[in-house]
């Protein structure tokens, strides 16, 4: 093993993933017109849902973050002295690291919350009386919890914007948001007005939309473009795989629904591969899934591109990494700058990166 | 439930208590007049125990505040490149975010210890050798222990300024100073000279001065202005409620104090009552008072304020929240304000807010 | 017990120890001329190991250590807008906040993980997956480990630098940087061609070889300065106390290495005595060398120095403390600036710092 193993000094070692560098969300950018309007009118509400967002505010989120994408660094910090309170009652490095690196390069300041048994909360202090204390110490609230109803509580007294960063088994709106970019950088034209027949996609998700969160925001928010998708097949080995409103809602969007067992067989039919193997209960996790795995083997499509919310696990194999299917590592990356978008929306400093009336 | 729950645009919103806005800020720095100096001095201290300050000191930190609460951004960022440790030996996450909110809206950065278990603590280091440790590492210690002699054994080698954040049941003088802050903003006059006696206050403490170290902390810092307050009445079911000095020293400074077991009957003659349920014994608590709560069905003076240093438990009841007597959330919003201000003071960038003669 | 106990207001409390104030980097400053190029050339590594430093190397760290240690406040914060991401998956204030404050007082934010369970490790996360996370969230990894391997498996996929800052009995690099560094300031010639033989030292180091880290990482950077060091004597109770390549590897490098029982009989001979008790075992430690103690008794040469990498326990005397042997305070505090000189270098930022052909 060698003593030094030198990192890459000019960024030639490319990340191993199909959509290395900034070539896709330069097209992206280009592709959608500025317009700043829905972003302000986004920054009047909390973030708790993804069927909250219209197409508009979708696409200009999509553009401000591919636009952060592509500037290696910004010339001046829009966020300079405003405080997020990161607070993961349910513990998740990798989600609290990924909004946490959004608002520092964006200049922020934040106040971590990783230990629940640190809050008020363990000497029974309500979530109402917390969210108080927080409107006095922020500008911005993200909050991860293992409870779907904490997010809605904590909302009756909170003056600052919220942003659900996972609740229970309810809803992570700011991954799907993180999802739908990896799309639209992979296939801008799916979100553009008239899609031709012939770019419309198939997309399988190996997962459970009733139980995890991160399904059932994503499914949600493809529900806003049903005319560019030519059906979802989701893959499980559940008997319930959807609540009943759940299917009713998204069939009514004009989503079609298709539930297979098996993945091999309809992986060849598939643009689009979804997988998820971990759906969260209370305070810790299940595994679902068995046997629904993909590796170099499997017979993916020409052209198909894997996406994971991660952390994996056995089901998606580090065979793929260094294949073009792999655009989970993207999906990651680009859940830095979607976060960024987001945040400089919701604390209204729009005007600072966007031509604005006001700004 | 719905989706979307807007928080509010353009915080019309108003916190739902009885000091919303900038007006009694806005008066509290008019009535006092600016004047370094008291602070100046002040910086050559740490800040231990709320018996340590002047009337001018409080005065003038408390008009500084006053003028942090009454500026919504700060134009330039006096502490920038400084850092504070924030040390939680006793976890608190409402003081830690209180005292990291007030450092992050200066500009500066701040070090978190949350975790006792992870320091040199549990090697068996001392804190003699700990202080010189942050000597290297801070510009300012906040320091929170549930050992009252941790904040004088750090101090034989510190020589960076701490500030006292809570220390067993012995003292919390900067909760003292955030609520004598709140009662400058409710009542000015209370704290200049020449006071009227129509003015004057009688002041009812639900509490155990002896094993609190919140209202020993308030007591002392109360004990600065005898000639304003007609009486202190201590509200406690216990059967000792002061230690024997300390209430030689309150009385010898002036305070009128009367111990009643119960609270209803003496509560139409209070002007402001203080209300506290937990002591701190060691790494956890005990709820006191138990029968002696505060709703709405409680008879209140007209007028009367109600304060609490949170978190609250069943002793102050939700339902007082929207009314007037709700002076609590003013308390914890200015207690960040303060913090500022006193925090300004003992790192010496008072000349960066304040018209000093080297400023 | 005094109430108010004054920090120093113009810090004429000096440093309880034998190297304080800026005399000796303003020393070291000016007996190593300026030379970015070694500095520029350690920017393409990660930093894994002490034996991966050339001499050139060093001099230049400590000659920009110096500067900073001379330097009261930066002007300009060369950092601002990068991220250090803090990862302990050991605990360990004392390293941890050494480094974070080295990367606040160059202007930067940081974001800590310090519980291990938190992380996706706990969820059977492997090591390149985190290391791909890390890519996108910050600019710098400063890495903790309990295993040695760890670090090793983190930079399969990494493309930002690494900073090893202890991994399981193997290295501790940063560490050694701080030990070199203060025997640079206390005699700079040590590290300079042609040392006259009347400066070599005799090193006495109270420790085992093969299980501490710390010695390793210092024994391997002190063989790059072979001619000034006339012995080294290792001073421990234990039968085995060098892996076999690792005396080899040494002894190749021109070191003189002694091994002896017992601390008193050689103490008489030594210019420098390194002690320190913790080996690191996993997630815990054990204590060794008991018996081998120092205190204000210790038969210790005139103008010798101890050195200590802290936290200590009972094998050093705190009655030493105030005596010109203790260069252990100055080495605790130098670590800061020799780490702001390292994270500099590796961040790709010496041109704000020093006169280069591109800078």
């Amino acid at each position: 093993m060698p003593l030094v193993n030198p990192h890459d000094p000019l960024n030639t070692l490319k990340p191993r993933d199909g959509a290395a560098g900034t070539d896709r969300p330069r097209a992206l950018l280009e592709a959608v017109e500025e317009n700043p309007d829905p972003l302000l009118k986004l920054a009047a509400s909390h973030v708790v849902s993804s069927r909250q967002f219209t197409r508009e505010e979708l696409l200009q989120l999509f553009r401000l973050a591919a636009q952060y994408e592509t500037t290696p660094a910004l010339m001046h910090l829009p966020l300079a002295g405003k405080i997020l309170i990161s607070a993961f009652y349910e513990p998740s490095t990798r989600t609290r690291l990924s909004f946490e690196s959004a608002w520092h390069r964006l200049g922020g300041s934040v106040m971590s919350i990783t230990d629940p048994k640190s809050t008020g909360i363990a000497k029974g202090e309500s979530l109402a009386d917390i969210a108080e204390m927080f409107n006095n110490y922020g500008d911005v609230l993200v909050l991860r919890s293992s409870e779907g109803e904490a997010v809605h509580n904590m909302l009756e007294n909170l003056r600052i914007p919220l942003v659900n960063a996972g609740n229970g088994i309810d809803e992570h709106p700011t991954q799907a948001l993180a999802d739908v970019y990896t799309l639209a950088k992979w296939r801008p034209e799916l979100f553009l007005p008239d899609c031709p027949p012939e770019k419309h996609v198939k997309v399988g998700i190996v997962g459970v939309p009733s139980r995890m969160r991160t399904v059932r925001s994503l499914l949600s928010m493809l529900s806003l473009f049903p005319e560019a998708i030519d059906e979802i097949v989701v893959i499980s080995r559940e008997e319930e795989n959807f609540d009943p409103e759940q299917r009713e809602l998204l069939e009514g969007a004009g989503l079609k629904l298709r539930v297979v067992n098996d993945l091999d067989p309809v992986l060849p039919e598939l643009d689009v591969v979804y997988i998820n193997a971990i759906a969260w209960v209370g305070d810790t996790f299940e595994s679902m899934g068995e046997g629904l795995n993909l590796n170099r083997q499997s017979p993916l499509k020409e052209g198909a591109i894997i996406m994971h919310p991660l952390a994996r696990g056995a089901e998606l194999s580090t065979d793929l990494d260094d294949t073009p299917h792999n655009w989970y590592f993207a999906q990651a990356r680009g859940a830095v700058f979607v976060r960024m978008a987001l945040l400089t929306t919701v604390v209204r400093r729009i005007s600072a990166v966007m031509d604005t009336p006001e700004g």
